[in-house]
């Protein structure tokens, strides 16, 4: 069997390959009783003293590497503090591993390094370590791990959804995938659309500060929001319904998803977190997130069920199940 | 300007790229006071309550991935516990990041992976946490960092080198380098030579737990050990005198290296450590390490001095200097 793009697109190809190729050889997955990688969640955890340390990687080879809205390495430091965040964490610091192709440009290294330098205040955590190869790339290649700390026994898993918690997703949806597309050659639509790259921790914070019950939380990244949602359902054995109505996505995402026949809740975001919070908490977590530029356009679009342990959604046409995406629809966006 | 082989090699191009539009870019590159990038170390750490976290990380890119005495895998394990191991840490965890591109073999990503939990295995630490991308790379690329512990004020710097220290390297080198270069189409070398690829931390251990003072420890991998050697005495202000005769190094290299006129004092080592040690402690040192299979033919090679700060060389036909390599002769040896 040969590797092909579905391994690297976050859905139900590559799940299959971790499980089987990479989770079923390795013996020892976990360090102290802490999340590990069987968990299969954003991230792994350390238990030191009353602490955890989180643990986390993201490798990216994202096709343009200047997007709008981002570049490269926006992404990877966006990417590494995201999946520390959606873990309850606080970032502490990131490595960041570059693989560079004979005759890249120093200037456009030192473009990605600006931004890099950026993405890491935004967020408050620095790169402390790294490594630089040169090899045999197409383009350059960035991998950023991260290291953040909790408080022991507070990270928050994918699996923790309750019956009756309500889903909220902090924004609109698809549009770092669909300005990865568009910014392609071939396409013609004329657009302002912008990747949602952003660093989320100030944001989940906040949530986390005004004391919302967050049960469980993902960041939609490749794959998207059904992805998401479907990993947290299978996870907790629960089902949950969502309303299309309520899936917050701007006019000019759904309609390029629609000309292009692409379902806009399996593309890729870099900005957005989605999270089952305990049903009274919703409303607060929702006017703390709206607060936050990055989570004006936050809704509440779903609950928690036990009726059914799949993601459902209803449509002005009836019911469908969402399904965990095969792989992205959109190849290299990340 | 464009990069070059040499911007990955380890040597003084590759210094020059790092410190000019790596670190010359960002504006935090420390945690908490811990050791951060500006010390250019083996890795960085973060100081939380009594201990420090030590974090670094290593992408490799070798080539052929399956090499005498190793592969891919046990690379990215062994060079990430080194680089924890050479700070004094005791390793917890490792991350693998991993990029792979289209048609490659799922059979030889199993038997990497099943190399991986050897190495794993051998140096106990596991893979917690990961990520899978595929993209446009000649071969698989992969990415591993490292988590580590060590006490608080512990970690051992590779600016720490005092004047009358004594020079241990733990046993034979040039053995990586030269494995990887004779694996290669061209060479018609009769040789059993194999990679030393292994993880030190515990042959690190002993020697600490013996109660030897290390003031300075690398790992001499990309430039070899004259890379390792040039850096302790820049970081320390102090100099090297070592003696050719001592250098641990098998006929079958040395003969090799003649023969190409490569020297293998430049050579990449990938089960390798050089330590400056107080001298008190230096017969004790060679002793704890010659127990281990893996530091049998540890040899003191030299002395610290204070009268120069170059690393200096007597041969017999007189003394020389060794520079810091400008990069590695061989390339995408790691
Ligand atoms: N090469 C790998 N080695 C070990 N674990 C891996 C590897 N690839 C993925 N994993 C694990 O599989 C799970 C899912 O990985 P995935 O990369 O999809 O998560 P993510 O980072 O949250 O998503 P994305 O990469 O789209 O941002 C995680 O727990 C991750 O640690
Ligand atoms: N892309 C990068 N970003 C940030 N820091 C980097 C980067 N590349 C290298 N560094 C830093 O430069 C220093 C030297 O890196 P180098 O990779 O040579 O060390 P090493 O891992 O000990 O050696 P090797 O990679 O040959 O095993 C380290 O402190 C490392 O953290
Ligand atoms: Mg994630
Ligand atoms: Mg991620
Ligand atoms: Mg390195
Ligand atoms: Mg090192
Ligand atoms: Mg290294
Ligand atoms: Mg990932």
């Amino acid at each position: 069997m040969k590797i092909t793009r579905m391994h690297g697109a976050g859905g139900k190809v590559m799940q299959d390959l971790i499980k089987n190729t990479i989770l079923g050889n390795l013996e020892n997955t976990s360090v102290n009783g802490g999340i590990g990688l069987k968990d299969l969640d954003d991230g792994a955890t350390i238990p030191i003293g009353d602490k955890e340390i989180v643990f986390t990687v993201d490798g990216h080879t994202v096709n343009p590497i200047f997007f709008p809205g981002g570049d490269i390495g926006r992404l990877s430091v966006c990417g590494t503090i995201n999946d520390l965040s959606v873990m309850g964490a606080e970032p502490l610091a990131l490595s960041l591993s570059i693989v560079l192709p004979e005759g890249f440009d120093i200037d456009e290294l030192d473009k990605i390094m600006k931004s890099i330098n950026e993405a890491c205040k935004e967020a408050g955590a620095p790169i402390i370590t790294g490594d630089t190869k040169v090899s045999n790339v197409d383009d350059i290649v960035i991998s950023s791990a991260g290291v953040g700390i909790v408080d022991r026994g507070k990270a928050i898993r994918d699996s923790g959804m309750k019956e009756g918690d309500v889903i909220i997703v902090s924004g609109n949806i698809g549009e770092h995938g669909m300005a990865i597309l568009l910014s392609r050659e071939g396409f013609e639509f004329e657009t302002n659309l912008k990747s949602d790259v952003a660093p989320l921790n100030n944001l989940i914070k906040n949530v986390l500060d005004a004391g919302v019950d967050i049960h469980a939380m993902k960041d939609p990244t490749r794959g998207g929001l059904a992805d998401s949602l479907n990993e947290m359902a299978e996870k907790s054995g629960l089902g949950i319904n969502i309303y299309e109505e309520k899936i917050p996505i701007s006019d000019e995402v759904q309609s390029i998803a629609d000309a292009l026949g692409i379902d806009p809740m399996t593309v890729a975001n870099e900005g957005k977190v989605v999270m089952a919070v305990k049903k009274e908490d919703a409303e607060k977590a929702l006017k703390v997130l709206r607060r936050h530029p990055l989570g004006k356009n936050a809704q509440i679009i779903g609950e928690v069920v036990s009726e059914h342990n799949r993601v459902i959604m209803e449509t002005i046409v009836g019911k469908r199940i969402v399904d965990t995406p095969i792989g992205d629809p959109i190849p290299r966006v990340c």
